[in-house]
C-alpha cells in the first residue's frame, strides 16, 4: 500500500444555516457557498442545515462539474438537512435516524421536525474504501439547565454505534457535521474513545482559523453574543473527524477555518465557521478504561433522562385520569336533571359545550403525550440496556478474559491478523 | 480453520404471538415455550411479539442455566417485541427502527405502535464472529390490495442495508424473524439477492415440518383459515437465513418446524410454526443482473408508494383548507351581527360551538396527517434516493467498470484478498 502514502484528501463541512425566507441573506449566502466549493474542489464536502432540497439541487448545478456526485438524505418532517458533495463516485448511501431527537411541541426549538440523523456514504479514493459520515446533532438551548442532555446523549451513543457497526469493512472513516457537543463534552468523549476517531483540531500540524478553534464566534454579524454567554468568544461545536484502518493509517496536514468574514462580501457564510481539512497518513489509539468510565458517565446520563421521562409520563397519565374525572362529572351533572324528567337545566349550555371541549383537549393531550412519552421511555430504556451490556463486554476485557472479536477491531488494525496488546492469552 | 468445521449451531425463531390479556392462553404458551428451549439448549433462540418485558423477564430466568446471555429490543410505544436468547457470550447489540412502519390511525393492525425494528447481536461462536439479526416486519392483511406494500418493501430494502453495512466484519451471518413475506415476494428476493443470505428450508439436507414449509397454516387452531385465503394449507412467512464468509462457509444440515400440535399439550406454541435449523459448513452466490432487476422492481414499488403518500397528503391538506374555510365563514356569520351592534345573534348558539369544534377538529386532524404524510414521503423519496444509487453502481459493475470494494465484498469472500470474476480488468 506504497501508493496510498500519496493519496491527499480535502473534505470540507459547514452547518449553511439554510432556512428558505428565515434565515438571513439565505440565497446570497448559498451563491457564495457555491461559488466557495467549485473554486475550492474539495474532495468531500459535507453540508448540514440545507433544509429545502430546492436549495440542494441549485448547488448540485453549480458544482456538477467540480463534484459530479452527490446525495441529499431526507428524513423527518423537514427532512435531515444533511448533503454531500464528492469528487469521487459515490456507490452507497446509508441513513440512521436518532430514536431520541427532542420534543414535538417544543416546535420554536424543532429539532423534532428535522428528523436528526447520521447518513453514511461509501466512496472509493483510489483503491481505498471511504466511509464518510455527516451528522447533526440535537442543538443545545441552555448550557446551564439543559433539557435535552440525555436526548444529546443517546444520540452520540447511537452516532457511535452507527459507525463502529458498519465501518469494519472501511479503510478509512471521515465524520464531519456540527455536533452540538463542547471538545470535552460527555457525548464528544463517548464517540471518539468509542470508534478511535480522532479530532482534527487537537491533531493538526497546521492551524489556521479562529483562536481555539471555534466555529461558533461572537464576531459573526448572524449571532447574538448574549447567546453564547457564558463564552464570551464562541464554542467549538463543529468538527472534521477522522481515523485509519490496518491498510491506512490518517494524518491532519492542516486544518483552517473561516473567521466570520468573507473578502469581498458583506456576510459571512453561514453563522457557524466552516471547516477544510488536509488529511494525509496517520494511526490510532484507544485507552479501554477511559472508555468503560465514559460509557458508565452516559448511562447514568441516560437514567437521569429515564427517571425524567418517567415523570413526565406519570403526570400526562395523571392529568389525562383528571380530564377524564372532570368528563364524567360533567356528564354525571347534566344527566341528573335528565333523568329525574325534564326538570330544568341547572347548566348554562354554553359552559357546558366548553368544558366538554375542555375535558377533550385534554384527554387528547395528555393521550398524545403519554404515548410520546412512553416512546421516549423505550429508547431511553434501550440505549441503557446495550450501554449496560457494552460496560460488561469492556470490563471482561480490562480483565483479560478471551476477547471478543469484533470488540478488539476497536483498537486494532482491520484486518484481525494481529493479536490485540491487551490480549495476553492469545 | 479447520476446527471451524466440527462447528454446529442451533438456531431457534418463533413469533410467540405474546399479547397479554389477549392472545389466547398467553401465559400457558409462555411456560411450554420456556420448557421446550431448556429442553433443547438451541444454540440461539430468536422471538418475536414477546410484547411484554415481563414475560421476557420471565423467560430469562426460566433460561438463566441454559442459556445465560439474552438481550431485549426496545422501540416504538409497545416495543419491538423482539428477544433474544444465547448460549454464547453477547458482546454488543444494536438496534435500527425502520423509516416506515404503517399507520398511527390503524390503530386496529397496531404495527405502528409496535417500532418495527431489525435487532443485532454480536456473538463469539469459539473464535468466529456471529451477526446475528432478528425482525419482524409489517404484517400483510389484504393480498390482493396491500396498502402496505411500499412500507413492507421499504423495511425489507432498510433491513438488506442494515446487514450489508453491519456485518462486513462478520464470519457468519444468521438472521431470523417473520418476515410477513412470502418467499417469493419481491421483499425477500431484495433480501435474499443483495446480503447473500441463504434460506434454511430451500437449502436444508433434511427437512422435518409442514408441507412446503408453511409457518402460518390452516390446522393450527389460533389460525382462521378464512384469512389465509387463498391459501388453502397455509403460508410459508417465517424464515432462519445464513451466510458465511471468506473464514466460514455456512450448510444447513436440517431444518425443522412445528407442525401445529405439540405432544401432551391442548395447543400449539403459537399461531405461527417454530423454526429449528442445524448448521454447518458451505457456500455463497450472488447473481449481479438479478439483483439490478430486482432493486428496480422495488424502486417502482417504492414510486408507487410515493404517488399514493403524495396524493394522500394533498388530501389531507385540501381537508385542512376547507376546514380553515369553514371555521373562516362561521366567525364572519358571527362577526356580522355583533358588527352591527347588538342585533340579534341569528346562530343558534349550540350549533355555533359545534361547528366550531367540527372545523377545529378537522383542522387538527387534517394537520397531523400532513405531517405524517410528509414524513412518509420524505423517507419513501430517501429509499427511493439511495435505490437508484445503488442500481447505478451495480449497472457500472455489470458493465465492467473499476469495483467500488464495498461492493465487491457482496459476492466474494470477506477477506478482500482474491479479485471478484466480475473484474475482468483487475
Amino acid at each position: 500500500m506504497a501508493d496510498s502514502n500519496t493519496i491527499r484528501l480535502r473534505v470540507f463541512s459547514l452547518n449553511c444555516w439554510g432556512i428558505r425566507y428565515l434565515s438571513k441573506h439565505c440565497r446570497e449566502r448559498y451563491a457564495m457557498i457555491g461559488e466557495l466549493l467549485s473554486r475550492e474542489e474539495h474532495d468531500i464536502v459535507l453540508l448540514q442545515e440545507v433544509w429545502s432540497e430546492k436549495d440542494f439541487l441549485c448547488l448540485k448545478r453549480k458544482l456538477s462539474s467540480t463534484h459530479p456526485h452527490s446525495h441529499y438524505f431526507k428524513s423527518g418532517v423537514i427532512g435531515s438537512g444533511m448533503a454531500t458533495f464528492s469528487r469521487h463516485r459515490i456507490h452507497d448511501a446509508f441513513l440512521y435516524r436518532y430514536s431520541l431527537n427532542g420534543y414535538p411541541y417544543m416546535a420554536h426549538h424543532g429539532d423534532w421536525f428535522g428528523g436528526k440523523a447520521v447518513g453514511m456514504v461509501i466512496l472509493n479514493i483510489g483503491r481505498l474504501a471511504a466511509h464518510v459520515y455527516v451528522t447533526h446533532l440535537h442543538a443545545e438551548y441552555c448550557r446551564e439547565k439543559d433539557s435535552y442532555l440525555p436526548h444529546r446523549v443517546v444520540q452520540a451513543w447511537e452516532l457511535q454505534q452507527f459507525i463502529r457497526h458498519t465501518s469494519s469493512g472501511a479503510d478509512l472513516v471521515i465524520l464531519a457535521g456540527d455536533l452540538n457537543l463542547h471538545p470535552q463534552d460527555l457525548g464528544n468523549r463517548l464517540l471518539r474513545t468509542y470508534t478511535g476517531l480522532r479530532d482534527s483540531y487537537t491533531e493538526t500540524a497546521k492551524f489556521d482559523g479562529c483562536e481555539d478553534g471555534i466555529t461558533l464566534i461572537a464576531d459573526n454579524p448572524f449571532i447574538n453574543p448574549k447567546e453564547l454567554c457564558p463564552f464570551e468568544k464562541g464554542i467549538r461545536i463543529d468538527y472534521i473527524l477522522y481515523k485509519g484502518s490496518g491498510r491506512v493509517s490518517i494524518q491532519c496536514e492542516s486544518l483552517s477555518t473561516t473567521k466570520g468574514s468573507v473578502p469581498d462580501h458583506p456576510f459571512p457564510y453561514s453563522d457557524h465557521e466552516a471547516l477544510s481539512a488536509d488529511l494525509q497518513l496517520g494511526e490510532q489509539d484507544c485507552a479501554l478504561a477511559e472508555l468503560v468510565d465514559i460509557v458508565t458517565e452516559a448511562r447514568t446520563e441516560v437514567k437521569v433522562g429515564l427517571y425524567c421521562a418517567e415523570r413526565m409520563r406519570y403526570t400526562a397519565a395523571r392529568t389525562g385520569v383528571m380530564g377524564m374525572a372532570l368528563l364524567l362529572l360533567e356528564l354525571a351533572i347534566a344527566a341528573v336533571p335528565w333523568l329525574a324528567l325534564r326538570a330544568d337545566q341547572p347548566f348554562p349550555r354554553a359552559s357546558f359545550y366548553l368544558l366538554g371541549v375542555l375535558c377533550f383537549a385534554i384527554l387528547i393531550t395528555t393521550f398524545l403525550l403519554y404515548i410520546f412519552y412512553t416512546m421516549e421511555v423505550k429508547a431511553l430504556q434501550g440505549a441503557e440496556d446495550q450501554m449496560r451490556l457494552a460496560v460488561g463486554s469492556l470490563q471482561e476485557r480490562l480483565r483479560g478474559f478471551p476477547l471478543a472479536q469484533p470488540l478488539n477491531r476497536l483498537c486494532r488494525p482491520l484486518d484481525g491478523q494481529d493479536p490485540c496488546p491487551l490480549e495476553p492469552e492469545e
